[in-house]
């Protein structure tokens, strides 16, 4: 199953609506709110498909050493089913219900039954589990001098841990699809360490927590949850801020994105601000959206301005959240913009496609939208608890302002679901507001890691909290690099940004050890 | 709603069971497991309405005083009604729905908005709120000096906070009972006190969450799980210890129970240690029941031995179990035993009864059993998830050999409800195992008072974890003493026990209001 990547939406998306609405038919209660269908969508968070995507064209030598290490890896995969309770908070009898969940497990440099080596245990995100294994590294680069026993667990309702087997039956059963959620996909993950450790006869075992973006959340969440289970969580690029009013304005994320492209060229900045008004003058004129369509050789003839402001907007919020080095994806698109003078703002705005995308007969302005698991899955789960408000409030961005509208993202949810999301559960149970002050004195052993240049740090933790609840920022990172293959063009800085994890990690396990051995006296 | 104890039950129980049988017959899927319904019953944690009870008879002074400090209190409570979401963990339909969950406020003595002041919240246990008021007095008692805000908050499905308005309606319902549990009761209160806090702008102001029992159990884990609602918690005889296999051998409760017999009267412990192989001898002769009947003044014809044991039981236990000073009530049996000499021991156990009891026409031995929304609802719980498996495995005690069936208990209750009990989900969920070296790094502001008199501190902790999650314990206590209303007879370990938690909370608020202004600056 491939599946691409959800861009940030801050205009409305007709096509997108369309497709989605197709898909999710069979869901609809109250079809009238269509024509009142909004304008937010809730990025999804985890990058690793769009980065093979990227790799591809524009990562060459980073994408040959790290499927070489992947390769090696995936030798010492092995596949195993855990017979997942549907409903862990209910005692009716429906809750009983089961689903076969998918963990992989790499013992190969494990030090074995008993030995007290660590578990590096990764989360799944909003995506099947095969797509991580040709990009979270961090795990098997650092299993050899652990001794670690490597797990990998898939987030229910993902990939081959499906309740019904597919997203599409099991999304069409309003009951089935009201336990998609994150704290049951913890309460999962919860059961499946407690087995392996039992399966592994690893009960000394400490267990390290590893996610990225939506993933990294889990994890950190997962620490201050089931201190019981997970000894320390590294959280890579987790903006678990970026709920409810915790973090206000809501620009973080635009205003990064914006503040990337400004800094690698001011006028491709000024040039993309200038170019959303100049889509609507042309195609609001005979024939606009012709001339737009041919300009931008479209695939398919425009319906209206949207499609094609969205699609750039996915460009550019694409380049800036997965800017890998040394090949600046920004840059790139940067580059074309750049590369041609005159004052054809729109003409240059596609020079950028062109440049970033490579060269084609067609630019399909859909490309971002088709639904899978994750579209269809994560478009659920911003729909009922993963309220992330991100919008354009007070500009000072490259995008129109575009304030993210809680009433209008309701209707939105309701009319897909017949349910209206809970925007401040997330806040409720795990809590975000003060968190300096709450985990200060409470809580421990988790890392937050962030790329100041990654869009969603705009809601990540960048600040030491405590002595072993750490902040990790690095100025030039973009999203969950960190937990990617090491390779030999990583730059310097991320070199050390490991380093320092793995010394913290080391510290932790360390301290453990010294504990269990103290208390075992 | 008046509420009775319900008894530890470690002999079959065939009164309490027909009983229980009528009140829950609609909810029967399988009748025929009846012929094989075990032994086994975990003891309520909520001592309030049987100390009530003793206290009428026992403690004259304590209730006068008690009561007049109640009296005080209760013209400044103030009753609300939260429109409270049924299912925290689900984003169905069905769990939209929203019951009535009361809270009571006393503002008397509280500093008022934005001055900082504490809240006090007390979280219901399995039991209507209105039986706390006579008795929980931590809060008022102390809410003067602290300038804190009063929250009394009830337990879903107990008193008037009962989808359905009545907890048979609810019990009838199978998919309505599966949300009565902890974690829904748990996100109850976070949401509550959200709610209070919002509606009395006391956005800056700590919360202190406070339980004995059951309650202490909700509190402690509270703290841990929702550290950014609740900056402490005092957990007054909670045994979160008494789970899974975590204490073994599972002979906490009636080791103790008998360690308070014996060290009131060896004699004591002797007879009654002697009684129960004697009752089943006298019963197992040709109108031995009928004698039997006769020799204890029963209110109705025994129908077998058991009765009468458990009716035995329960006197003992609760007599340890709400052992309060200065009028002991274990000395109460035993005075009655120990007073009458010769080699008639059911005499003598009878003599035990009427010295505990009062002196009556008859003595009703199912006067523990009937039915209550304490018993219904409790008998769920410990069905579900809050399986304790209390039992007498190695004996050393006064009662036989009688140890936790697993198997047994799952067949009981699934021929109850229909599903099997989660005995490992409290220690999947909460923890428990490894509990020092868990929580030595982790987490903060814990108080576990116990008094190791009272049978339940077999599943407490009784020993500090770290600087700031201590164990506060007494050698004279018994159950949840230190969360009652203070009286001039209580003993000088009693005063002494509540001025070192205060001291302890103190201190809590102290460091929150320094980390408040240092992080405002």
């Amino acid at each position: 199953m491939i599946s691409f990547k959800v861009v940030v939406i801050h205009l409305s998306q007709y096509l997108y609506l369309v497709l989605l609405l197709l898909l999710l038919l069979p869901l609809f209660l109250n079809s009238s709110v269509l024509s009142s269908f909004p304008s937010h969508k809730i990025p999804r968070l985890t990058p690793y498909s769009s980065i093979k995507k990227l790799n591809l064209r524009n990562h060459h030598d980073k994408v040959f050493s790290a499927s070489a290490s992947a390769a090696v890896s995936a030798k010492h995969l092995k596949t195993y089913f855990y017979e997942q309770t549907l409903d862990h908070f209910n005692y009716g009898p429906q809750s009983y219900a089961t689903f076969k969940q998918r963990y992989v497990v790499n013992s190969q440099h494990w030090g074995g039954s008993n030995s007290n080596s660590p578990i590096f245990a990764f989360f799944g995100a909003e995506e099947p589990l095969d797509d991580d294994f040709d990009f979270i590294g961090f795990l098997s680069d650092n299993a050899p001098s652990f001794k670690a026993l490597q797990v990998y667990i898939e987030h229910r309702y993902y990939g081959e841990s499906i309740p019904y087997g597919s997203i599409d039956e099991a999304m069409k059963n309003e009951t089935i699809r009201g336990h998609f959620n994150s704290a049951q996909a913890m309460a999962d993950y919860a059961k499946v360490l407690l087995h392996v450790k039992e399966k592994f006869s690893a009960h000394n075992s400490p267990i390290i927590v590893i996610g990225g973006s939506y993933g990294g959340m889990l994890a950190s969440w997962f620490r201050l949850k089931y201190p019981h289970i997970a000894l320390g969580a590294l959280a890579s690029s987790a903006p678990i801020l970026y709920f409810d009013n915790i973090t206000t304005p809501h620009n973080g994320y635009y205003s990064i994105v914006s503040k990337v492209f400004k800094g690698t060229s001011e006028n491709c900045y000024k040039t993309i601000q200038k170019s959303w008004s100049e889509i609507d003058k042309v195609a609001s004129k005979t024939n606009g959206l012709a001339f737009l369509s041919r300009k931008f050789k479209t695939c398919s003839h425009l319906n209206n301005s949207f499609e094609l402001q969205d699609y750039l907007d996915s460009i550019y919020t694409e380049a800036a959240q997965y800017n890998l080095q040394p090949n600046d994806s920004v840059k790139m698109v940067c580059d074309g913009i750049d590369g041609t003078k005159g004052n054809d703002v729109l003409g240059r705005i596609f020079r950028g496609v062109i440049s970033y995308k490579g060269k084609y007969d067609c630019y399909d302005t859909n490309e971002y939208n088709y639904p899978s698991q994750t579209t269809v899955g994560w478009h659920w789960q911003t729909c009922s608890e993963m309220v992330m408000p991100i919008g354009v409030e007070k500009n000072g961005t490259m995008f129109p302002t575009s304030p993210f509208n809680l009433h209008h993202f309701t209707n939105q949810c309701m009319g897909l679901y017949g349910v209206p999301p809970r925007p401040h559960w997330i806040t409720t149970y795990y809590g975000g507001h003060d968190i300096k002050l709450v985990l200060r004195r409470f809580g421990s052993n988790i890392i937050f890691s962030n790329g100041l240049k990654d869009p969603y740090s705009g809601g990540g933790v960048l600040k030491d909290i405590s002595g072993s609840v750490l902040a990790v920022t690095t100025v030039n990172g973009s999203h969950c690099m960190d937990i990617l293959y090491a390779t030999k063009t990583d730059p310097e800085w991320l070199v050390m940004q490991r380093k320092e994890e793995i010394r913290i990690i080391k510290g932790w396990i360390t301290k453990y050890h010294y504990d269990l051995k103290a208390l075992k006296k």
